[in-house]
């Protein structure tokens, strides 16, 4: 499955959610990820995500069943996925 | 079909985004929208943000061809869509 993920931490806990998600997945934008993943990565990921967010943190996971989206880019194109593979 | 719509924008011009793409989608988070829309739709959110933003400004819009994704919140649901409607 592929999946987009959108976070929207607090500022203290911003740079360890970061580091975390780019060792899963590839990072697209400010705070959006994605990536293909096997349902036990999406568990894990979603667990130890659990565990570091706090408070009014939020965040989404869109789980699709596959990469057939089609993304259009207005203005900087911040980190073309293709180029990080 | 349906889109998911991320912005990463100067904070001088977040007011702006924010309330246009208001005014054709569903608020999720922070800087997340969602919603379905047409074709045309899509065309002119398309090419009002290119109006609206400059810079180091960065829009990505997810057109899926449908809303069959699995939506996985961790922390805080800012703004369920479901509520929205």
């Amino acid at each position: 499955m592929y999946v987009i993920v959108v976070y929207d931490v607090d500022v203290k806990r911003v740079a360890k959610v970061h580091r975390f998600l780019r060792t899963h997945l590839h990072w697209r934008q400010n705070s959006v990820f994605e990536g293909e993943v096997s349902r036990a990565q999406l568990y894990e990921i979603k667990r130890t995500l659990e565990g570091l967010i706090d408070g009014e943190d939020s965040v989404l996971i869109y789980e699709l069943p596959n990469d057939s989206f089609n993304l259009h880019v207005i203005g900087v194109d911040k980190s073309p996925v293709g180029d990080v593979i």
